[in-house]
């Protein structure tokens, strides 16, 4: 089966993984995060090709993640904004950097600090339970699986 | 920069994308969680190909993330399960599945639903402020570089 058609499963991570399953769109994606909107800062900065950066930011803004504008006229340039689904990325980039700073023999334990604006306190985002409130994991959470995405794999499986 | 570089960013988002930047390792990780432990699973369900997921699976054995273990000695046959380091990427995929929930349009709304079972209900998981656990968004959090990753990347910038 090709990567493309994790596109037409009923699992949506599958899905997802499709479009942001990459090294370098998680990239473009963190970069604008942190501010740069621009092809050559996000080629630069990413160490990826220009031809890498252009086929992922047209599939980015394909997809509704990004979009294009122009921020001069003579001559015509364009920059990079996160649209509202691309900053909706947002929880998927900072759980990469949270297990990435538990996990990574990096040279600098945390690179990169995150200051909560409302609260004013460096903070480490966690995930709760969004009907108790109270922080929540994979040993605490059952997954139920809807009867058709069962009847797609039972299919796969019986093959 | 070939992709392998990304290992040797100061950056901890760059060095979790060099590892599970790739949306099958992403599969296998998610197909592992919802208890899927054997290769042929893992192969029927993301619907690659033996030999991809017989890669993915070595380095993610390799990285500490998956752990191999004996089910059979005669014939011996191996599963698979999630190390602790494995385990910890649960927010990724589920902030993936909350993103995919929201934004990519499937046959069915929600194939995946998630209960807590400390509290007994339906759960969407979402991210707090880890100092005052208010919901928190990339809004209202500001990044702070640090010294060696700024550096890092104004050599880049300058080249």
């Amino acid at each position: 089966m090709a990567k493309s058609d994790l596109s037409r499963r009923t699992c949506t991570v599958a899905r997802t993984a499709e479009i942001i399953g990459d090294s370098w769109s998680q990239m473009i994606i963190h970069e604008m995060f942190l501010g740069t909107r621009r092809f050559d800062g996000m080629q630069r900065l990413t160490g990826a090709s220009p031809h890498l950066i252009s086929v992922r930011l047209k599939r980015l803004e394909a997809e509704g993640i990004v979009r294009k504008e122009a921020y001069s006229t003579r001559p015509l340039r364009h920059e990079y904004r996160l649209t509202e689904k691309g900053r909706d990325l947002w929880p998927v980039i900072i759980a990469m950097k949270n297990w990435g700073d538990r996990w990574m023999e990096t040279p600098d334990a945390t690179p990169i600090t995150l200051t909560h604006t409302e609260c004013g306190h460096e903070t480490r985002p966690y995930l709760v339970c969004s009907a108790c409130e109270a922080p929540i994991g994979a040993v605490t959470t059952r997954a139920t699986i809807s009867d058709e995405m069962q009847a797609e794999r039972r299919s796969v499986l019986n093959d």
